[in-house]
């Protein structure tokens, strides 16, 4: 008897990413709803189950969905916009100007649909997302239909969305009430860092994170002067402070973390706290190196982001991947240390791990949500294939990205996006950005 | 009047290059024969000329086709074949016995073609090669239209396609002779190493190149490891070793570079040699960070590569961009280091005079050849569109390239191949690389 499913994909390759690393190949997916029914080999799914609609990907990798553990998707609007710079002149100079004058909830509305179309094609199904007027953020992703855990960021100055700390905390618990039981969206409390929110915002932001139980992410530890800053500022290394102020916990999330040492490693692993490495943004701001290894031999679960736009100047997973592996090599002398499966680990389900999302999506197996992404290896670049983890995180780029499911509806068809209008998308950004332009003459 | 050429191409945002880095936006190129007549602004020009064909690429990028400065083409039959481990545990399991018991011309000829379609499609025209059977790599080259300088890897011991060094010298010299005068084909002398090669083989080498006033180029200090071994072998540093034996001038290219020294430095400026950058290789093996900011601070003309895709895994010279404008960064902790401008003509005019070909192609000049590389951006992740440059390193991907012409020939227009069945190629190479697997088990 073969079940009736809502959609059958049949393989090519799936990789699994569950907790054996198994693959099947030929394989297929049964997706019915918006859940991944059963996964397994070609033939055996054949025979056990029928899709109303049937993608066949011979030529294919399936995997699951990308998780891009940190990102600012509205900032797609300042791409370039200044690069190659000391990093605060660029912020002085740039950033934070552009940011002053232009960023509205139009801007950030069509800032962040533009960012999910460009993770859509590039095969991210997930990202974490820290910005201003995040409730646009919001409607953006839910637009694009794809899964987003977000927070409005705090300072202590005001932004150009709220007059105060408390006004920013007031809007974070609206987008919680707001966006309870999505199918898609998760708020979590985002307090900027620990330069620019006082202990008295912190400590109001882990309370609100608490009352609701999600995640509080922020900044740490970006550079090693931020480090030497906080350290004199504190009286003591940050990471202690957080111990010693209760702020560390499971749910607690933090971004970049270059300049943590064995002490903050011992901390955040002791306390089960989350990274998220942003190595090429690292790089291009010369942050310097995270210690990612390391982290990962104490335990600590590490995702993986692109960072925003402004200091990487793309979205593309596929291409932060290849980055992570040469990177670790390298700063390790040691062409063992990060290899493909550890990546492509951190990637998906260790991503998805850290964002509180770890029984939801992360990985290709029955029960769990179903966010795939199918990729064509039939191009001269992906030719031979002797490996597909290899493939993924050495060969492959985001253009390659075919096919791209998020909770189980087709997001992305032969690289025609279904959900978002980008034609209007990047018309919208085009003309915000003569504005951006202008206002920083 | 207006003129009749060829093709006028009218775009677009024209990135020259040329010395003074002009740009035109709109801007036009008008191509005749082998040849770029002229480039402006595109009123002007289509004042001045009228296309038997005509280009006309609003939305694009127009730059030079990108010069990849070291590779091994036909090794695409090996991509992904190893990856994450140590390198003489790579070499000596996987690359070598891969190499004893798969290289043969026909794996040299299809591999190599193979590695056309990729470079060709991610907007490279001209090449550097050195492998084995580069015979078949210049037929390869030759079909596809590709600008290519190329020699017969040698070493002291047998080859697949030699017995002996004298055999392999013999080789080299019936490839320049066979290719005397070749619009495309250009060939050079490569020993493989100072660590495979003898002093009298490097002698004959080096004197091979004079006969015929061509480059000689070699694997230099690639790694700590080999600067050390290779100081104790000579009893002196690798580059005073050249140095002292003649072997130094304008003609001279050495691949990587990574542990050269202040000394080698000055030597190399001195002597005016060139060294091909290829930090994706250097990052994947460990080989460590090539000092590129000092070499060029000192004058030494640094072109960049890719290396060959079992080390990288691709032939992407955008990704190659993006990553050594950020590697330097990250090694220097100094993000104005190695800026986009600088990234883009390592890429472009200074590969072209490391290759010799400085005067011939490297940037859009009239009178130089019309090798032209056309960049698609109404893309969401090239959206908006604020500078060329940092556009071009930082997010334009190899895939984004629309169309390209070689010689004045189109060699890819809307993403098809003109010159290459690359369906053909990915069948031919996929069976090869059956036996490749084969054969390791």
């Amino acid at each position: 008897m073969t079940r009736t499913v809502d959609i059958l994909i049949t393989g090519g390759t799936v990789v699994t990413l569950d907790e054996r690393d198994a693959t099947f190949n030929p394989g297929a997916l049964a997706v019915d709803g918006d859940l991944l029914l059963a996964v397994g080999g070609r033939e055996e799914m054949l025979a056990a189950y029928r899709g109303k609609q049937q993608i066949d990907a011979p030529d294919a990798i399936i995997m699951p969905g990308l998780v891009n553990g940190h990102t600012h998707a509205a900032m797609t609007c300042f791409r370039g916009i200044a690069d190659d710079m000391e990093l605060m002149g660029w912020l002085n100079r740039y950033i934070f100007p552009a940011e002053a004058r232009n960023v509205n909830p139009e801007l950030a509305y069509w800032g962040s649909l533009l960012a999910c179309a460009e993770m859509i094609r590039s095969g991210t199904t997930t990202f974490s997302d820290m910005y201003i007027f995040e409730e646009e953020t919001a409607r953006a992703a839910k637009q694009a239909g794809m899964r987003c855990l977000l927070g409005e960021v705090l300072f202590d100055f005001p932004s150009p969305s709220f007059k105060s700390p408390a006004e920013g905390l007031a809007c974070t618990e609206r987008l919680i009430q707001q966006w309870d039981g999505d199918s898609l969206i998760r708020i979590m409390v985002e307090p900027h860092s620990l330069y620019t929110c006082s202990p008295d915002l912190l400590k109001a932001s882990k309370a609100l994170a608490d009352r609701y139980g999600i995640p509080l992410a922020t900044h740490l530890l970006e550079n090693a002067a931020e480090a030497g800053q906080l350290a004199e500022k504190l009286g003591m290394r940050a990471t202690r402070f957080l111990l010693e102020g209760g702020f560390l916990d499971e749910r607690f999330i933090a971004f970049h973390c270059v300049a943590m040492d064995e002490e903050d490693m011992g901390i955040f692993a002791d306390r089960g706290c989350k990274v998220v490495h942003n190595p090429e943004s690292n790089m291009k701001l010369a942050s310097g190196v995270a210690r990612v290894s390391a982290m990962q031999r104490r335990g600590i679960t590490v995702g993986l982001g692109t960072d925003g736009c402004a200091s990487n100047n793309n979205l593309d997973m596929f291409a932060e991947m290849d980055t992570a592996a040469k990177l670790a090599k390298v700063a390790l002398l040691d062409p063992t240390a990060m290899p493909a499966r550890t990546v492509l680990r951190m990637a998906t389900r260790d991503g998805a791990e850290v964002l509180g999302m770890g029984a939801l999506v992360g990985s290709l197996e029955a029960g769990k949500k179903a966010d795939i992404c199918i990729i064509d290896t039939d191009k001269p670049h992906l030719t031979p294939l002797y490996d597909p983890y290899s493939h993924l995180v050495y060969a492959v780029g985001g253009a390659d990205v075919d096919s791209v499911l998020i909770d189980g509806k087709p997001v992305m068809r032969n690289r025609r996006l279904v959900t978002i209008d980008e034609q209007e998308a990047m018309r919208r950004v085009r003309a915000i950005a003569l504005g951006v332009s202008r206002s920083l003459r």
